[in-house]
């Protein structure tokens, strides 16, 4: 019997990491995940990664040559052609990392790697949200906001990386002052972190009953967007407001991206997407007031459907390549 | 000798028809342009055009085989498929016009088109302010305001033929109300009407000596952007404060642009863009303040190079896929 072949997706992340054997057909076969140890300087994290695909290639009875190859999603600023890793601060690292070296020594299969939004987009464009469309964007809401643009079933990087930067799109000109150094980008309102600065701002000024404006004029429990989300759906006057705001700049940036390439769809994931609906309807909306009529009326906006395995599984389609 | 095969461009504009032969190389061998005559609800235009080039051909003692195939660009909406075009009310067009059907048979060549500023960012992209580059956006200040990417070397149009529709990019919520129906699009503060709407609107809150403000008090004289860049350039205190206005709306535009994808070049076309430096200047630097670090370094902002050849020399490069 002939096997067809597999592919292995490494999504490298500050906490975990997370691995998966896929076969061609994008079925995730095996997974599981590690902790990320960053001490001495990030120096165990590749040799980790290393020696445990090795034995899950051994526990599982396959060689290496039962593989195509190795696709990863990593943090930090990607030189895709020199197969290295820089300026990825939450996993320690103070050099530049030659990643695809590394692996490609201590595995002896084919590499690639991106950045992990980027990935991710692969993930939820092969066989996810975006499955069967050639021009999708993706949008992560987290600790941060990400992005990634497929156009044409290609992902685009742009002359220096810098495609699918949506979360500095300036969405409030003058507005809070962003980690990247300029003000008002979409990072500063829709992360998880932005939701919360919104929400702490609003309160100051807000003068009704809420919860939410109980809970941090306390002081005492920690506000996350998942509480806001969470008091929202229960009908907080305050929590209503602040999610409004967040999805009137969200859904103001995507009409932006969907003026300039109105794809079939956007996709919208990140840990800040599992408010579902709550965040998904009021950000149509506003996106539907900005965007032009005829990508108003063709673009859809769409969560993301991969949760956690859009990293591993987008990874892993990189490795395609090598077929 | 063994001659290449030419090209042949249209550029078909509301006033003008503009056409060209070109070499496969993009060189302009031979131009000329036509009164566009719209009466009849426009049913003489594409006849015309098959005349005009037809005698063109045999002028130069050629014959229909010495060519590749056509390329045009047209107003309107464009069906790439069908090769029709509908809603180009300033033909004078009411219904759906079989346009490929009828150059095809009018001049047996192979034919393809695509909207104006779709075929003008070709020509830029080819032979212009974007040559040797494969991510380029070409924003076109007219009348209106277009655009048109190109990624990785490929034109989009995205699912519904609205990518490059950058005039529709909200740029100041619930601002002044556009044609397309929704609010603040960039078209309604930076093309030549918009910049005349927001000087007349920045007259009535000005109150210092102003060459610009005494005109449109008096009514007498047409106030036109070229006018406001003008007295701009000759030291105008209000004509300068109506520039950086439109800039800083531009730029914050481009900036999002940029954010999505990084390309290598923006270039700004169009009649505005005879306004030169006055315009880039300002221009670039409200780009720089919003695009993110890595997009700001990388990416240029620049004018257009090829002017009103732009069209013919996009609309003939259409006809490579021929050869």
């Amino acid at each position: 019997m002939v096997m067809s072949k597999g592919l292995i997706g490494i999504d490298l992340g500050g906490t975990t990491t997370k691995m998966a054997f896929l076969n061609e057909d994008g079925e995730v076969l095996e997974k599981w995940r590690i902790l990320t140890d960053i001490s001495d300087n990030g120096s165990h994290i590749v040799p980790n990664i290393i020696k445990s695909i090795s034995k899950h290639i051994e526990d599982s009875g396959k060689t290496t040559d039962d593989f195509i190859g190795i696709g990863m999603g990593t943090p930090g600023a990607v030189n895709r052609e020199n197969g290295t890793v820089s300026e990825a601060f939450n996993l320690n690292w103070k050099t530049t990392q030659p990643i695809r070296k590394d692996i490609q020594a201590g595995l002896g299969l084919p590499f690639d790697l991106d950045n992990d939004a980027n990935v991710a987009s692969l993930g939820e464009y092969w066989k996810g949200a975006g499955s069967n469309e050639d021009d999708i964007v993706f949008a992560t809401l987290g600790t941060g906001v990400g992005g990634g643009v497929i156009a044409n079933g290609k992902l685009l990087h742009g002359v220096n990386g810098g495609a699918g930067e949506i979360g500095h799109i300036t969405v409030q000109p003058n507005g809070y002052l962003c980690t990247c150094g300029k003000r008002g980008c979409l990072e500063t309102y829709a992360s998880a972190t932005g939701i919360v600065r919104v929400a702490d701002d609003m309160a100051k000024e807000f003068n009704g009953t809420s919860r939410l404006k109980e809970l941090i004029d306390d002081g005492d429990e920690k506000i996350t967007s998942k509480l806001v989300f969470y008091l929202a759906d229960n009908g907080d006057i305050l929590a209503n407001q602040v999610v409004d705001r967040i999805c009137f700049y969200l859904g103001l940036a995507l009409s932006m991206i969907g003026n300039t390439l109105n794809p079939a769809s956007i996709i919208i994931g990140g840990g800040v997407s599992n408010a579902g609906n709550t965040l998904l309807q009021p950000t149509t909306k506003y996106f539907q007031q900005n965007a032009f009529p005829s990508v108003r009326d063709s673009t859809k906006i769409k969560l993301a459907k991969l949760g956690n395995d859009a990293g591993v599984i987008g990874a892993a389609s990189m490795a395609l390549q090598f077929r």
